[in-house]
């Protein structure tokens, strides 16, 4: 049994630099003030894009995960653009989920047509990854790491349709305090987003923040989504610390 | 033929006062200033409630119908709190859209379980009134008006579930410029929303109208729903003027 | 403020004495046993039937509820088969909410359209008296009550569709250890199962149980489902007590 | 035990006479030909309307059962147009239906918001009849007629969204060698299609037969729908009469 | 033509020995005793994993091949845990298809993302096969056997979603007669299942038949689902052997 | 910037010559008439099939194109029958999108299960393409075309289930006085339909058209979607030219 010193509680993956920090930066940075390992794995180095280099939007991407606190922050090199899920590219994530064995896996969710289709690949190549993470008997495909059993799957729908409609369960994260950093996480991709294009982005993603808080009373919030129902011993625990209803409600009556 | 000098082009329809500016305040002043002549038909006085009174209520739903700049603003008196579908409440708010003849009639659309349930049998109710729009023969149920067909009815999305889930068409409307009127038209619900209580409603205003815009590349928009598909005879005409893509597909390469 | 003493921590309402026992019976008797304050609210008295009579069917009621451990049961005479959504029965169930004051409020959900259409109603009724509940100024029209709010409306899917299908939470609550006592207060309804009825009811609530559980990995289970997302501080918190997998997954490598 | 000599196979009930005729007319004329002793029950007289009136309407009725051959054509006097769900309504439909003692019940579904409230109150009062003809200790509500289990619920959808749209099965029964029937049965409501009215819609019925047929392999065909799913004892049982597939899976390849 | 000697009448095909026998034992056991001839085709041996091997593999499989009677049983050697969807898959699939001509194809459906990716590629694969197994001109991919026409695709729902929830039509077969011989066969796999193991599934398994036969009213039951409506000639057909309604209907009056 | 001389409006593409024409074939003639610049692209050749040769295939796929009236008719040769997402795929393909630098993109959606595979991975090139069209740096992978953003992506719902259920909106074009046009390009394709089948196919063109039309008023229509809500400026706009509603709405009062 390995040392489990480096083990993380909890990895988010994505295939370009910079998709972590714009759609799951406040949980990240919640999850580590309150004493998590958090590992963020990109797929891919997110380039070649119209303004960014390779150097570049690594150094960029170290900075971020400096500012959002992570144990952990690896790209595995898969390919930017042509991401396809396959054996290798679920060998290539998988071998890192062995070896950082985390409980949690968190998977981008559905199809984003008008952006790229690497997104819905690498979440199939995110689910195949969670299986592939217990496969006994072929430690060689997976650079010599052991089996694991990563015993929750989530997802963060960003993409359109059946994929994110039809989850058993949604979650939202009260990222009030973690949403400063989110923003400060994405603001280091400066290749990605000069000024003009950052206060457009800044003001998205205050709005969609605001608005998936609201449905569960928090000031900003991120939603997220189990493919099964959540299974608890006691009825009441989903809502022991749930805060006041959202301003919608508030305001009726 | 009546004269048609006194004729709306739309009416938006709610429960209670406050209700159509809280959803639906910036298209109805967008469609002001564009010169549409829209017509405000709240179902009941929205009172009681903890802070309020009728004559306040009334006294502020008259502000905010000036503020937003609307021809007609009526309040048809039926009961809050305990509205219910049926014909006498068909008939009541029929007889006014017979009186204005509006090409188009908006309703509100969803369960709100966590609020009142007057807002889903309002939405009944104006399902059922734009039949009865066009009844003939009965023009004595109608207050002496004379039937008239209604065209098109549109829904704003407020509930949960089913109800806002399978329309068959989604649309934007730009509030970009009527964000801070819509604003100023709930602001003078004063009874309603002291200070803290409004800043919290601005906060989830803003997001959610920050959101629902960016799924069309404005700054703020507003949802709407049809029931079936939308006809056209050039298949370009619903491009025409769309603006640029939304924030998260503009920083996405 | 009222004395607390006689406050319940949540309330089951269905409309016939045996259907919170049927439907509900595991969760009922798992709350009790974790020391939370439980209430039942039978809307009507569920007779006539074909081999019931008020009189027995009162007596078995009060056997189950005994069974259950529940701190208070009630039966608060709405009609049964003509149950219809409206302001009276939406009075007659917020008085009793009002007066036990519960933070969780359970109601059946879906149409029931092989049985009875009270099932339906029900579920109206009880979404509007949530509502209903925490009106002020009306305290004369629920038995001079004061108004309360319910945090939380938790539904135990029954019927069919749409209703069913568009939650945005389902829970499952392990039941494993109570249902023995499910069986035993619906075996509380001699007048309802003649033992061959009986036993087939039995194979189904096994059934059935075992089924839900299994998604969560229990091996008995009741499903509940959420109208919004689930609030959270700690993401990580709804997976904290999951047990294992379901039997389907552990077998598939 | 009844004599079973004025016994039915199946009833179709829907609100107005040509409801059954445009919607199930296809299906109808089919039963009969095969031997099915069919029963059609219009709630209202379908009056008043435009150019209609009560007499002319119910010799128009008349007409129609009798081009299609069915056994037993009933209009049981519900109010049109102010249709509502409710008790009287379901013990004046269940009283027929315990009168004819079917072993299918066929509803419409669907809630139509571009035409009449009546369709959906009907669903509504359909459905619930279903349960009241199976009450006992009742027989005075029912005119004296005595408790019938109607075995299966059928539905036609006319309407949109969520009450079509989630059906455990749909049926596609084929209407080849009766579509001229239903045309002439539709043909007999000549006070509501005038011959240009009646030409649009004669367009539109044989599209619509054309396309739901088109579904199964059938030149033309009437869709149905069941709220479960369909038992069977063998599993190639529905396959067995399968005409070929549809002209569009024909031309791929 | 070919001789129909070797003909089957229906193919169930899924990703590992074991797959069919636990999701489809019970209606293969029931056809095969209803003179159906059955044929089961394994993709992959399901090897490797972590208690078994490929030559206990395949003798478990023949046992279980035994227990069910089936009249073919194949296993075509499709590479375990890597199955792909592609052209080398399909005509493998298709080729085994084309030489025993059956009229119906059994896939799996739905997204397992607790499980293998290998069950939703082999469903994308199985879809494909249908097609490629009438495809002309092309002999000599598909071992040199000749094009054949499978008149109808059925799944079994396994998964999660979208794939599971929009089938057009569920029916749900009688198993009740075969619950044992599924059971027996599915503990021929005693590598993959040591006792404890197979006690959970076994549990597991009675579960779901008993509440997936209770949708139809039979004590055991295995769902299936059609792409497409069921066409009919006479539209009582699909009910004239259901049997009485569920459990939980029996008891609602 | 390139001389805008060759570039198109709108391109269709689809797996075969036939596609089109048979699913879009109104709408393409349509938009030639109203003048826009219409382009289609054909993947494969949509050989080999029973009674058809590339040759003839080819011919056939020009005639037609020459009754829709287009500008460009392409075929891209990519493998039929076989047909797989992937980057080459996507090159292809968006190599021709870049050269004429469209507004629009039309594709295919949906699942063809009864049907060939390769409809289903068209749609996921042409999603893809769409991205890949604007991709910088890569110029050599493009033949040496340069960027370009494809502001729109429509679709043409022809599968079934999630893909094709779940658009933000759904568009019917009015096709009445381009559907002989359709049927004219279509009956180009003498090899793929000798005159019995060609019979058929245009009896269920003409249902579809008929029945698609009629949801939004046409005589003959087509339907198309969208991924995303349809953003206006004016909330009346897309009501403008809107036809009288259908026939089944005329007739019903």
């Amino acid at each position: 049994m390995a040392d489990t010193a480096g083990e993380l509680d909890i990895i988010f993956t994505a295939p370009h630099p910079d998709d972590i920090e714009i759609g799951c930066g406040g949980a990240v940075a919640k999850l580590v003030k309150q004493g998590h390992r958090v590992g963020i794995v990109h797929m891919t180095t997110g380039e070649p894009t119209p303004l960014g280099n390779p150097q570049t939007r690594m150094k960029e991407m170290r900075a971020a995960a400096e500012v959002l606190g992570v144990a952990v922050c690896e790209m595995i090199g898969l390919p930017n653009r042509v991401l396809m899920d396959g054996p290798e590219a679920r060998f290539a994530l998988a071998s890192v989920v062995r070896k950082y064995r985390p409980r949690i896996l968190v998977s981008f969710a559905g199809r984003t047509v008008a952006a790229s289709p690497d997104h819905y690949q690498a979440q199939l190549i995110t689910e195949a990854t969670r299986f592939y993470s217990q496969l006994t008997k072929w430690d060689e495909r997976f650079n010599g790491t052991e089996p694991h059993r990563v015993d929750h799957l989530l997802y963060r729908p960003v993409g359109r349709g059946a994929e994110t409609e039809l989850f058993s369960a949604k979650l939202v994260v009260d990222i009030t305090e973690t949403i400063e950093k989110k923003l400060a996480a994405v603001a280091c991709y400066k290749s990605q987003f000069p000024p003009e294009r950052f206060e457009r982005l800044k003001h998205y993603l205050l709005s969609r923040a605001g608005t998936e808080g609201a449905s569960c009373g928090f000031e900003y919030g991120e939603l997220y989504a189990v493919p099964r129902p959540i299974g608890v011993s006691d009825l009441t625990t989903p809502f022991g610390p749930w805060p006041l209803p959202s301003p919608i409600e508030k305001i009726k009556e």
